[in-house]
């Protein structure tokens, strides 16, 4: 029996051990999306105590923000919501979770918990009923404390190179200016352009965001899809301007309608009037953005990552209480496979097809998005378009081991850009380590079973890219 | 190389071996939803041969009755219907399904078979064509003659604390009601309420079945959807009333409109003047009946499983002949999880949603299952909303693992209910064993692989939980 | 540690290495659907140098031709047009391609290669760019010098019974015929009936196909439906006349309208004077021919290859540049299960339900397709209905488990007809090594880990018939 989550931890071959201790570990981190908050970096935050840290607690806006996938599992376990994102007190709330805890083996929350303990707290028990008192003092000691644990601290503990927050349009990026411009912080945090609320024609607030995107460029209104799109480019070379090397979009699904400019004009125009639009009308203004963002993302070799198949806000109930990112999310079914090919070739016989990178939410859509992929390589970069790491739901040994088999099988594994958080907390880093286990224990089984040569430069040069070589390449860094 | 199902079978560490037969291998079994007949049980039904056991045989009403998975097996071998579910002897039908089995390597039947023949007849060799003469023999004198060989003796046998069958609205629970009168008979036997011939509005035969249930109430006809829900509910107390935990619904696909019992009401008038529904109308009218009953089932305690995305009776020559569950059912592939949100997500916005246990035949659900259940867990309950077990195609190791790896990832495998069998067989009680027997294994190899602490106490209660109660808890028993 | 790819690749237990060596591996191929031209083997073709075999080049026509899963892997390493499909010197795209190789760990073409290189040049290093200057001047020897590294010597060499080559209904068949005439060359090259482009009534070239058809029957026109069924049926006998033991049809899904040969008529007068169809329109006509088609080789004996879920053409600028099959194509989604349902019951209740092969190019559809398959099994043949062996983006060790595990956990691997090629390449007959390698340690494994029992004549009737027999059964050979 191998000892619980030691030094070995995943590793089962020697070839495996060798390939992350030698190579993979002591790289740095390339974070090129994750949803920290530039603010609390730029501030350099201190956190109250693991619960805060953990489970969050109530903003100053009066909302309760934290990590909903431990608010998931907590209600899972059955434990009453004030428990969860009430007014019970945070070690109350820390215990409740410790018991959820126990019963979540297999979850990868379970590994990631135990992994931030290691690391950020020097702390190798496991957390159980019994010793979870102990733990709660320790680490409220080092994080009320230690100078280095607060948030830059973490940062660099976990030797992050690059951090690639997600950023709405009409932000002014102030943080990320600030924290460019402070020679004591050496990791590059760097803006990364999300437009969904311009995009979401359909969805509610659409109006008011699009009247807050006209005055963040010094317009009373945006009057027709021209001025949109001006207003759009516009932002997208402000953030370039602020080192923003990718572009996030976040799509129920990847629409696809043959529209012009001026078709889209026409429901612009009626969305502004207030009209009920048709689905059509929604995708044919969306393909419209997406296509003039892409070829503009070209130009400026900014990476377009496209994340889709989520259903979102199922429970309306908690929605309605708590709103969105609360633990009621769902994985979503799509066909929309023939759309995103459509988009790449649009875009590609434009000579305009920017990086990009796919991602669903289902996993059952890994063999065509590999497949996919494949079809927009070119010449320009090894890797173009990305099959992009397992996401969320996926984010797990089972998931990780899925999306980069088939990658393998049906692309080129060798130039994967491998791992990011997607965390909004910064004790989240060693989801990285935990990919790069995984990453060189799946290297290592073939290898050890002969089906790949035991050639050390050929393993270091893949191992070495997929963990951070390939995605410093990726995105110019 | 381990030996052919020995004690160990499917346990290959320590770890597996040590947490079944200490904690999982002999509680009693909770098999919460099966096809058993009541009667059977009431009258302790003793059967003539291995033949009549495993293939079935001619019914008092002249049809063929049996068990379909291996009828489809013997077809898939290139046996004739004669020898299926035809005039052939039983001795001959075994001796054709005996050649079948040999070339069924990696299937579960392969193992249901063999686990049958240890635990109920001490028979431990391989069924081959050689040995197939004694083991007729052996199987047959021990079914005719050994007075424990009848259906409540082979529940007794398998330790069988509760069994849920599966039973009509109409039907009047008699043999339930003398099962629980017969102070010699210690398991559970409580019927399940599947109401599908009400809710399939648009499949042949309803409207005659409307007014039997209309007689059931005391009525001569229903009216009015008024009077529909009514009817149901009075038949979902009468059933609660004798036992009853959980309700079932087969549908094809979940359906969801918004409507109100006033649009469903114009809809069930149409259907009473025999005219063609809309798909739309259809599942409208389905949607109010499941609403209004789920309502129901929160108010008493009754789980709601419901089943969906079989494709059935695709042979038409097969079904014309023989009827339906004869071995000519396929999966599906749907996109309804957004109906199951809206419908689940109502029911909780009423206040009202039951315990609910969703199974899809389709594999390729499991993750998008495991996620919505996430999304309508809350304190009432540890695991109130159910990703059901593997389930019939499914029902086999890779499916089981597949299941259980997936609420792992994305949700909670320490609160999961666990096994049921579905089945119409006496005999078919190992599958409990079979499934805990993955289980465990599971569980071991990553305790073994330092995934999780080696914590017996907290090890023993998740596989104690999964294996009996869980279920327990969860029906009230 | 196992060494690369040596003599018991993929051979993990001794059970394994035991059924590939005693049973498999000597058995000849039965390769019953590639893509093979029969003019080269009628011709004997030589190769040039490892580049042509490869990679392709420029033919006679001015097209480049050769092997796309090749070009994909190399455009996806980053490397240039020119050096794919390009004027580049041969000896620079294969220098190319090997750098492309070395980052293809868990690619079945590293697999592919090496095998190629073992089997048909002797040479055991693996393929690196410090080997690949050998490597090419070895294999070049030998391709230039050596007399049995021909299309003919090649084909011995792989000990190939049976070859079945993809045909157009126009083709006259000249090669097959001097072939089968040929008693210098034992291995049967039969055709096989592949109608696509009378079946596709929506696609460019089809009214100019439809021609052709009528001129290779003797007409000037097929002036209706009548005419159009007739011309295919005469070419159906014709390719029957020439030892035609299987059609295949490629579609994007499989259609299902229930039309009557009427209803086709009204069509096919619609598209004939140019006006456009609707998809019920293409999908009626498309059934009706299906269905008769269907009917014909049930009478004639010959199996119906359906593939389909493929995106084709996916990147236009390549497509509009080198046309079809160029490295371009992609895994679809569709939900047409219900259509291939009723397909095959509709020929069956028509008692005229020919052997049939089932194909999907998502692996998603696996589960479906065998659960679809055991609904129309009978009598007459073993596995009459067969779930078709991982094809092409499932064509590696993961997809071909996959598909195995699942038909073993549906339906009954031991029927199986195993392993084609799908290929263009005379090189490529070690996929059936690969595939037999594979086969046997899933089978392997089980029998070491107490699944089933380790029976040696019950093992290598299974393994010796899905390597062979089962195959030459289905086929008549």
């Amino acid at each position: 029996m191998k000892g619980f989550m030691d030094e070995n931890f995943l590793l089962e071959t020697q070839t495996a051990r060798k390939l992350f201790h030698s190579y993979a570990k002591d790289l740095p981190l390339i974070d090129y999306h994750c949803h920290l908050n530039p603010r609390e970096i730029w501030e350099d935050k201190r956190f109250a105590d693991l619960s805060e840290v953990w489970l969050g607690g109530i903003q100053p806006d009066g909302s309760f923000a934290g990590d909903h996938y431990k608010w998931r599992m907590m209600r899972w376990a059955g434990i009453e919501e004030a428990s969860v994102t009430g007014t019970k007190p945070g070690y109350a709330r820390f215990l409740k979770f410790t018991e959820a805890l126990t019963l979540a083996i297999g979850n990868p929350m379970y590994h990631w918990c135990h992994l931030e303990l290691q690391r950020f707290f020097g702390i190798t028990e496991p957390l159980t009923p019994e010793s979870a008192p102990r733990i709660w003092e320790q680490c409220n000691d080092l994080l009320q404390n230690d100078p280095d644990m607060t948030a830059r601290g973490l940062i660099r503990k976990a030797n992050v190179a690059f951090i690639g927050t997600t950023d709405d349009p009409i932000d002014d990026l102030c943080w990320h200016e600030k924290l460019a411009a402070d020679p004591t912080f050496s990791t590059t945090v760097a803006p990364s352009f999300r437009p969904d609320r311009a995009v979401n024609i359909h969805k509610a607030g659409w109006l008011e965001y699009m009247g807050k995107l006209a005055q963040c460029v010094g317009k009373t209104r945006l009057s027709n899809m021209e001025e949109v799109l001006a207003a759009l480019e516009s932002r997208v070379i402000y953030f370039h301007g602020h080192g923003c090397r990718a572009s996030d979009h976040g799509l129920d699904y990847v629409p696809w309608q043959a529209y012009t400019e001026a078709d889209a004009e026409a429901v612009y125009q009626k969305a502004l009037r207030g009209e009920a639009l048709t689905t059509g009308e929604v995708e044919g203004y969306q393909t419209v953005i997406l296509l003039h963002l892409g070829k503009l993302y070209a130009k400026l070799g900014i990476a377009m990552q496209i994340h889709y198949s989520c259903l979102r806000n199922n429970n309306q109930r908690i929605f309605k209480l708590q709103g969105g990112d609360t633990g009621v999310d769902a994985i979503a079914q799509n066909t929309c496979g023939g759309n995103v090919s459509k988009l790449l070739s649009a875009l590609d016989e434009a000579g305009a097809c920017p990086k990009v990178i796919l991602y669903s939410l289902n996993p059952g859509d890994n063999a065509q998005l590999g497949s996919l992929a494949g079809c927009f390589q070119e010449g320009s970069l090894p890797g173009k378009i990305q099959h992009g790491s397992a996401w969320w739901f996926n984010d797990n040994k089972t998931g990780m081991l899925d999306q980069m088999t088939t990658l393998a099988n049906v692309g080129l594994l060798g130039t994967f850009i491998g791992m990011l958080t997607d965390s909004r907390s910064f004790l989240s880093y060693p989801r990285h380590e935990y990919f790069r286990r995984i990453l060189c224990n799946l290297i290592g089984s073939w290898v050890e079973n002969g089906e790949y040569p035991n050639d050390e430069a050929a393993l270091r040069r893949i191992v070495e890219g997929i963990s951070y070589y390939n995605a410093k390449r990726y995105f110019g860094l």
